[in-house]
């Protein structure tokens, strides 16, 4: 039977939950300055879940979880004291839903005082409860048990708790009951007051108001801090400062618990502003989050791969996290080409590792030289990571312009993009293309999303694109270029400045590279790699972000090699996967060992990234085929072009963000246009300096929304590239907790 | 009170550790088809590690788990049937010795049968039991508990293992006892033939015998899917088969438990050879490998942080552990130049960091235009990482000829080697350095490895490098070379060749090139760099892995730039940093957001990392405190040259490998030459062919410590670079291990 003290200061005070009241009325009765609360009661000492089924009212998790928190919040006045909330059960007993007593409580992450077990066996129980607790992000401050010679539990456990730096006391048991009501009474007030008076308990208040001072002190000292001792990522730091970091105290499901000086400042008064507010983690995490923060599944997942293999080195070794991962990704990817899969720690090594082996397989094949210049065919805006090799993959940009050794290696294509304004999808040729705006009259407004997908409804658009790549092609070829790979991220461009390409276009090119008539060296193998190998670029895009297990489905083409991470480990971890084609793989065999990709990372395929990566497409798998996702999936479906068909059809291009908000905000007067897909909302606001890297448009609605608005529950963390505004949710996050995203985001783009 | 099978197939047998006796005879009378043994007794029914200290006889952990291991074994005849191990007590209640239940039978991590609780309260206790278990990296396949109706525990638990694919069941509990004992016997009897009629229990020998079936076809096949699914890290995969990949069932502390159909095959007939052999991991697992495989702290640690926070983004944002771990490492570098903390994922890429740092600050302060070729300066040999811009940082070699994009920019230096050869300390002057051999007279040879550490004592060949070094200098600025960066791996070169570097040599490049007569320009702050940015790649030397926190302490000098990472997370997960000075920093602040450092993966100082590194660090450092290491230090620690002094002074270049061991094996006929230092053995094989990275020289003695001699208990796996095979402890390796190592090397050098 945990209980747990919340970090607020009251007046002394036991709130108290799920409890049989005869224990409560003892308690006020007989302990001096304890004021005790029950907010839910049931008629039978069983387990919450049986309980709550034979009761009057109906009790949801979240009803406890609200009562709890709404009572906390009346004592958050600042005077000293402590409430404390009794759980009903142990650390994971069920709740009323059937979930744990610990599970249920998570969100309001309290700090736990936990009461151990003095019987037989009771130092095993009491150990595991406190690893249950711990692995769900819990800290435990204090443990308390009877103290019992024969067994002695108390002894052991002060020791092992000490090494943990959790105070641990036990106090004498209570007396025998007495047959006398009154001298039992009498007996019980002289217990409590013998018992309050030891110094171990009379410690127990000081220790927890001490360790919430503590908590709360370095939240507000860690930016500064942070200033001090931090080389933050992606950052002009004259702009840093130590009101400007923002402390995470932690995190959970879809939201941030932060402390930020920022927004202390911004509010009337300190007092108005509770200390810790909830922030909904807007950027998913960097691109990262898909099932949702402090995940108590993938946190035991990662801790059974740590418990069972630690690091085991992969250089001709196998273990059956890696394989299994392996063989789901090549299995799931649909991609018949795909037959190996390579192991890295993030997308730019992945990357780094596609490109030796793009290049590679087609210097061997055509012969070139050492000497030869090799480059790359992709797309401009393109972003394939930080590395200065994956850097080269892009053309001169803001990213990569004081970069010493950047050397841009390749041709670099516009492109046409996908975008909604005012209300209606268009597909927008680049500005470059002059003259190709008249050819593209047909294909450039959609009634849906759908429709742009739509290809063979397309083929005006189709023979336009082959034409220009046919030509841009032959333009290469006659300036003598040698291209060793066409490197695309399929759908949307990432870090380049969230971008949506017309997949018909990229489709197009695909072909276009591999076409036969020009690649007359292509072997009859249809699997083998035609004209370049092409290297799609799914470290963003691809695990579901898009709302499909692989990016490349979306245009219908089987890339040569893939790059897949972010997502792959559900948010928690660097993993980062290449797999690769048999032929692109054949290219490195010989009798020579120099021949080899001499690649390979110290962690490379590391259990726990490993089995959290299957824990994690496992359970989007099982959301995608128990149709988890159709409540988003409704509101982008349409009415089906044949009468004959149901009325309604589940469409291939979906979003989280319901289609009606995506509709509503591209009306907005500040809004340039707007695109959503899977995840992903992308809102380009409109900027009078100009669109750029270094667009200041957009921060005015990030900072908006971070600061929130007086009595807001939780506000909005969010990121922006350059003009762009987006946002990204975790594949879990629900509707309901997106409807009022939207109507944030909505208000915010006044 | 949860029960363990083995994985060996034996007749029906119940092989029965610590527990008392009435129990045994009773399910020996009652119950046909068992066979029951008591390996230990206590004459009190208290937990384990309070029996074990009234006990006649000493029982250690050891002394339990041997002797199931050998009860066990005698089982192995593959007859049908299971054999099921009973524990005392709970899955954490102490071991004799104070552990748990659970840590004690670690090792040979036998599948699991729990006994759940069938009371109130049972389903959390049962529960956090197995998520105990689950965190050590046990498989649990069972779990039973009584039919019980009004908790209905049993109801819940079996849904709850059910979908975590474990087969849970109840059965009825057991009648009243009752008071005549012929008529309880009799009652007695017929509940266990009921019982064990039931389909449930019918069925759990099957499971488990199925089970292990499974679990060895697994790893019989991983080897070929393995060959079907993955591209292996720095592998020709034409010299890879089903037959060489070695399957890794788990690992724990120094061993992997392995599966391998070589073995297999050199042995006399199958049977002969257990399915399963423990290999001690005697590469560290790619030098990554500190506080043992399945360390439970660590994966605890990495629950806890996966469960308070997941991955929150880390740009402009600051959590306590990446915090703390930022503070830790500039405080315990003792470096007063070091001020700010970069994240990333692998040591690849924080050498990109690096290297982007050191050229930016470079070029800024030198005003170099981005037209100019900026070089580095480092020692040939050197390895970096497998990313390009770090693959350009070393020399042309076997590993970058064939990698399109790589093209070397620096100029590099050979350099003088600490060797043991013969049972004497030399240091080797590069065959190029012609002449200079004469010079060289005094400093080359050495008493004892400190004495190459003592640098007062070696003024001539201090001397000597000063000139080189100068002379070195001017020739680069006459040619009008751009410097940007001196780059070193402090002490030991690994990837390119594991060579140990005089480190007077290092010293004295670091401090020729901060001279100040050459620098005019550098300032009047000694923590600025001077002439240009000195990076130290601590990647793998750092962190203790040769015996010290700081590997630049062994040059007492300060870089302005550090790299970590390997043992950062003590071998369980991927995480870098590169530490850079206040002045390097500052080179990156402007009002231009372009002219900050663009860099930052997704994962940038995720929490579980870093948590991680917090935990193995500071049990790393409390073992340095503790003196963990004195039995290590005092093989190598000599008679004072002070008679004043005591006898023996504990040295300051020490290894894990002892000192004997190490002359000993220097006397090998086949052996050139062999050093040691901290965790790291490296033994350089003659081989007629020449050293080089394609030479086999040390690919026999490998292939002899894995293979292993009949009857052995382990073997040992280890990897070589060219005609070097090296090996490496992890940090808590144990001397008595190390010992039979050593040993087992020894008889393989013949």
């Amino acid at each position: 039977m945990p209980t747990s003290t919340s970090n607020r200061k009251t007046s002394d005070i036991v709130a108290r939950t799920i409890s049989s009241p005869p224990h409560l009325e003892h308690l006020s009765t007989l302990s001096k300055n304890v004021r005790a609360k029950c907010l839910y009661q049931f008629s039978e000492p069983v387990s919450p879940h049986i309980a709550a089924r034979s009761s009057l009212e109906p009790i949801s998790d979240a009803s406890v979880l609200a009562a709890v928190h709404d009572e906390l919040s009346t004592y958050a006045t600042g005077e000293d004291g402590i409430a404390i909330v009794e759980t009903a059960g142990g650390v994971l007993s069920p709740s009323p839903s059937g979930s744990s007593q610990a599970d249920l409580y998570r969100p309001l992450r309290l700090p736990v005082f936990m009461v151990g077990d003095h019987q037989l066996g009771g130092i095993g129980t009491t150990i595991s409860a406190w690893e249950s607790l711990h692995l769900r992000g819990y800290d435990v401050r204090s443990v308390a048990l009877f103290a019992e010679d024969r067994y002695d539990n108390h002894s052991y456990l002060k020791d092992y708790f000490a090494e943990r730096d959790i105070h641990a006391f036990s106090i004498p048991p209570p007396p025998e009951r007495m047959t006398n009501a009154v001298e039992d009474a009498q007996s019980m007030r002289q217990y409590y007051e013998q018992a309050g008076n030891l110094e171990d308990v009379t410690a127990f208040t000081e220790l927890f108001l001490h360790a919430h001072d503590k908590r709360i002190s370095d939240l507000k000292s860690m930016p500064a801090e942070a200033d001090k001792a931090i080389w933050h990522p992606f950052m002009q730091h004259r702009e840093r400062s130590k009101d400007t970091i923002v402390a995470m105290d932690s995190a959970y499901g879809d939201y941030f618990q932060t402390y930020s000086r920022q927004r202390e400042s911004q509010a009337s008064s300190a007092s108005e502003t509770a200390l810790l507010k909830p922030a909904f983690d807007g950027s998913a995490s960097w691109w990262t989050q898909g099932l949702g923060h402090g995940n108590p599944q993938l946190a035991l997942t990662a801790a059974h791969a740590a418990g069972r293999y630690g690091h085991v080195m992969f250089a001709g070794a196998v273990h059956e996290p890696a394989l299994r991962l392996a063989q789901t990704l090549i299995e799931k990817m649909g991609n018949p080409r795909l037959s190996k899969v390579f192991y890295s720690d993030n997308g730019s090594t992945g990357m780094e590792v596609a490109v030796k082996m793009a290049l590679r397989a087609a210097t061997v094949r055509n012969g070139w030289s050492p000497d030869d210049e090799i480059l790359i065919l992709g797309l401009k805006n393109s972003y394939h990571g930080d590395t200065i090799g994956t850097m080269d993959l892009s053309e001169p940009s803001i990213y990569n312009k004081k970069v010493e050794w950047y050397s841009g290696r390749g041709h670099w294509l516009d492109f046409p993009q996908v975008k909604m304004r005012k209300g209606q999808w268009v597909v927008e040729p680049p500005e470059e293309w002059e003259g190709a705006q008249a050819t593209f009259g047909q294909g450039s407004t959609f009634d849906s999303l759908d429709d742009v997908f739509d290809f063979e409804m397309r083929s005006q658009d189709q023979s336009l694109y082959n034409r220009y790549c046919e030509v841009m092609l032959a333009g290469q070829e006659k300036a003598g270029k040698k291209i060793g790979a066409l490197i695309l991220e399929p759908i949307l461009l990432g870090a380049g400045g969230m971008m949506f390409a017309d997949p018909l276009f990229q489709r197009c090119l695909v072909e276009a590279v591999r076409n036969k008539s020009l690649n007359p060296r292509s072997s009859r193998d249809e699997n083998e790699w035609a004209g370049m190998p092409v290297i799609f670029d799914e470290v963003f895009t691809g695990l579901y972000r898009l709302g499909r297990f692989s990016a490349a489905s979306f245009l219908d083409v089987d890339p040569d090699i893939v790059v897949n991470a972010k997502l792959l480990t559900g948010g928690l971890l660097p993993l980062c996967t290449t797999t690769a084609s048999q032929s692109i793989f054949e290219a490195f065999l010989s009798d020579d060992k120099s021949d080899a990709l001499l690649h390979g990372h110290s962690y490379t395929a590391h259990a726990v990234g490993c089995a959290v990566a299957n824990q994690s497409l496992d359970t989007m798998m099982k959301m995608d085929r128990d149709g988890t996702w159709t409540v988003f999936k409704e509101s982008w479906s349409q009415p089906g072009h044949d009468s004959a068909l149901p009325a309604v059809r589940v469409t291939g291009a979906w979003s989280m963000w319901s289609s009606a908000f995506v509709k509503a905000i591209s009306h907005r007067s500040n809004v340039d246009y707007v695109f959503a897909l899977g995840s992903v909302l992308a809102i380009s606001l409109k900027d009078p300096a100009g669109a750029s890297y270094a667009s200041t448009a957009a921060t005015g609605v990030r900072d908006k929304l971070f600061a929130g608005k007086p009595g807001e529950q939780w506000v909005i963390h969010s990121r922006v590239l350059g003009n762009v505004l987006y946002l990204m949710a975790a594949m879990t996050t629900s509707r309901e907790t997106l409807e009022v995203v939207e109507e944030k985001v909505f208000a915010a783009l006044e």
